[in-house]
């Protein structure tokens, strides 16, 4: 099998519709400190988020280290511009809108301050950086990617540098390219990585400095610091432009339930930053449903409650969205999951249905309400590792069916007349490569040309962190977060493992609270928001998302 | 219950995103002939597509009658500015982008040339005409609506104006409300009704014009004098940007074939519009299918045979466009189909299989092929009449199994070493309620200001048309199309029926030859692009679709 991306082809000007062609024209801006002179100053030694005795052990010489800010300074850069430095950047994981941004603005700080320095782009993830697969980004090749989505300049990919193996090769290609610095672009995971490669480097006193930043669209790797990922915003943007326009359709139709899944399974940003956005008549976050452990029927049960009461007001019709990892969050349904596991790894499920006594009695009950076609779909499909495959369950399918026998059996007790249709839908990779909204475009910009910056004054174990995002662009703060003081461990096969924790929706956070405000409201009567398509120009092209100005306290 | 839209609640300000508020504020172009002075004049006589004789007996009244010019005139019109009309407004059948805009038109043009007429708005579709429900549409009422998606300002519906009770209501509703007009926006089936219901009004001597409006996404109402249908524009633009945005993800990716289904269901115009603006790997078109008589095993194969090629080149991904409609144009599966019914209205359906002995045995074979889902989807899976469900077989994951089946086969015979992963997408009703582009916006509004320019000139039975589509909007010219002009016959239950026939892809047409002459380099070669989202300012905004230039002849 060809490598990830390894056979890409090379965007040419041919390829490009006009609106990608007016992107790329289309200059980027940086924030001021970053435009002016500037140097980089440590704060006071940091700690770490849990756990700070584990995580001095497992970051002997990083740990501790201050967080540093970028400046203005009177005079020139104390860095040194006649250094020429070797740089890598890597992509990985899954694609978010603003990653060619990234090494756009990673190229203009080498270009701009230390002049005849090389960029070099693993391709295919850190695959690339393992196998020393990689290649030169000059400004020419990277051009055409500017203000451009997806990844497919270096291509991504999933593989991981874990094992002493792993971490020798990673040092062979640093050694053979003589690596100065390696940006690392990735979520929590691969700045997790990223630290450990950090370490690595020092403790083997090699020179190879590591810099970390914030992406996926997810929204849930975040911290004071580091106020946002890049990627969610445009992503959120696009899945709201549809949900508004299903939103009119079943506005006008006036007779379908749309059930919208939404990508985004350890955290449900996603799902609250687009209700926030369209105002949908339910929707259902997955950490709430942790928080009050409700199980599958209490999600059932509250959809039905809502279709009840709006056909009381006449409306038969409605929108409702769901986070990809909803059923993550039920820990009934993990109960169930972990019990057909042990049942499936040693037993014949038996056409009779014997095997089912196995079951606890809760699961069972689980197990009996759920639509046979899950059912089948957990018994039948399995991972390589004999595991049910829980991520294929179109969890939206499953709560239409389990809607309707729920709306059935109210009916024949008098409880509902109406006639229940619904449609599905799934909206994921269509967010993922959209063209970046200026937010993004310039957010990345800015972590690229900080994380260079980073480098050069010879920082390493850092993520590039962009802050006070509420103001313009202009007046936007600069640095570099320790990537340790992100840290908590988790115990993993009796061994503690670090983690930057994911940043799960907060049930006492500000957009939380502001949902919980008007859900009511939506839920009965109609205040639907149809965004329209995501502008480049004029009116909201400038704005970010609710998510993050209610965080940040700029939005009541 | 509710009757479809009753209960749509009225938009008002605080419903609008910034977007949307920014299209309500912009004006709408008129083309120049029916911003001055105009007069209506009549072309020669008039026959019809097919079977005059036919069509002259159905049409005893209107049949033969002129296509209508709107031309510039040297002073006033000639009709009465004095004349007070009331004029009746209906939406009927499925959502298209701009139906808001054809009301406004219409309501505009009453407002500048026949002051303190009133225009009603039948609610939901004909039904509303049938039981006389409807709305006075005034310039507040009709203002939130304008440039607006969906049909939510008097929702649509899908009943018909067909027996002669129901002709006997739409009688009495027009002798209650004194209606001089009434204009129907439709497709085709419900241009044809229009056309009965004008010849019913003439023939019963009464006053009520009908002018019908051409609207459908489908893009399948057009001719000579009517180019496009209205809706077409903005849907493909819409699709086009998620399909261009799972291009760059799936070469960022490198690693799955996206199978796309697409809206449009008679005919797949929608699917190769998409493919002009995208380039796909491959395009199924299922006029061409039809046309040549192509099995599902043959559509599988073509697929299966570009996957392959492209694994060859080091490609293991792709996109691949599908028409929601395509086994409607595979007459192997119309046959299985057939015979399926016959078998499930007479027979049980035993779990041994003895059942199948009665399939013929092309339909065994087809049959033994198909996915085990697809099988007893069809089995099971039964409309009210007890027919096999057709419109509800995801035609995207049948062709997933089917191509991951036969790649497994080549596999073992050595021809293919890649690993296959898909994924599956439908978009269908994201497309049919955005925001219209312009050209659906400017389009729409010029079909409903010429609308009533028809209906105030005393005209009936015509469609508005609007022409000279490749110009700027100034220039476009505008009329009325004999709606018999447009219709042939067919035989339902021995019986003649009118009928507007639906305009296929052309396998000599322009659109379809360009797409030939690129798909074989689109297959091997990547020649994606990403439209991004539709634009209302700056670059493309005023461009319409690949289609209709190629038919226009404006394109190469």
């Amino acid at each position: 099998m060809a490598a990830n991306g390894a056979t890409a082809r090379r965007r040419s000007s041919s390829d490009y519709s006009e609106v990608q062609a007016s992107r790329l024209g289309t200059s980027l801006s940086l924030p001021d400190v970053l435009r002016n002179s500037f140097k980089v100053v440590d704060g006071p030694p940091s700690s770490a988020t849990g756990n700070p005795d584990e995580i001095a052990k497992l970051f002997p010489v990083l740990f501790g280290q201050p967080s540093a800010k970028i400046v203005p300074a009177d005079q020139k850069s104390t860095a040194d511009s006649n250094q020429r430095l070797k740089v890598g950047v890597v992509l990985s994981g899954g694609q978010a809108p603003g990653g060619h941004n990234v090494i756009s603005g990673l190229l203009d700080y080498l270009q701009d301050k230390t002049k005849g320095s090389t960029l070099y782009g693993f391709r295919g993830g850190p695959a690339g950086i393992m196998k020393c697969k990689y290649v030169v980004l000059t400004t020419n090749y990277v051009y055409p990617y500017r203000n451009q989505g997806g990844f497919d300049m270096i291509c991504s990919g999933r593989d991981k540098i874990e094992t002493p193996e792993q971490f020798k090769q990673a040092q062979e290609t640093a050694v053979k390219i003589d690596l100065d610095g390696l940006v690392v672009i990735g979520g929590d995971d691969s700045n997790t990585n990223a630290c450990l490669l950090a370490e690595n480097f020092r403790e083997k006193k090699m020179k190879t400095q590591v810099i970390g930043c914030p992406k996926t669209i997810d929204g849930d790797l975040k911290s004071e610091e580091v106020p946002a990922s890049f990627g969610f915003d445009t992503a959120c943007k696009l899945y709201a432009e549809m949900i508004g326009n299903v939103m009119v359709d079943a506005r006008s139709t006036g007779k379908y339930y749309h059930f919208v899944r939404l990508m985004g399974r350890a955290a449900s940003h996603i799902t609250l930053e687009c209700s926030l956005q369209t105002h949908p008549n339910i929707t259902i976050i997955g950490e709430e449903v942790a928080a009050k452990k409700q199980t599958l029927k209490n999600v059932t049960d509250y959809i039905t409650d809502v279709i009840c009461k709006r056909a009381e007001n006449g409306y038969n019709y409605g929108v409702i969205l769901i986070p990809e990892g909803l059923i993550d969050f039920i820990p009934e349904v993990q109960q169930l999951i972990a019990e057909l596991n042990e049942i499936l790894a040693h037993d014949v499920v038996d056409e009779g249905g014997m095997w089912k006594k196995k079951l606890g009695s809760q699961s069972l009950k689980l197990f009996e309400i759920l639509p046979h076609a899950i059912q089948k779909q957990l018994l039948l499909e399995r991972d390589p590792h004999g595991n049910v495959q829980v991520a294929k369950i179109e969890t939206e399918k499953m709560l239409i069916e389990m809607v309707e026998t729920e709306l059935e059996s109210r009916k024949k007790q008098g409880l509902y007349k109406n006639v229940f249709s619904a449609q599905s839908h799934f909206f994921g990779y269509e967010g993922r490569c959209g063209l970046p909204s200026n937010f993004d475009a310039n957010y990345c910009y800015a972590l690229g040309y900080a994380a260079g910056a980073l480098l050069h004054s010879g920082k390493t174990g850092l993520i590039s962190s962009v802050g006070n995002l509420s103001a313009p662009v202009e007046k936007w703060t600069a640095g570099g977060t320790a990537l340790t003081s992100l840290m908590d461990v988790e115990r993993r096969h009796g061994n503690f493992k670090p983690v930057i924790k994911k940043a799960m929706v907060e049930l006492e956070g500000a957009p939380f609270k502001k949902f919980l405000s008007m859900r009511e409201e939506w839920a009965v009567k109609n205040r639907y928001i149809s965004p329209g398509p995501l502008q480049h120009v004029g009116p909201t092209s400038n704005s970010s998302n609710h998510t993050l100005m209610l965080e940040l306290g700029a939005q009541a």
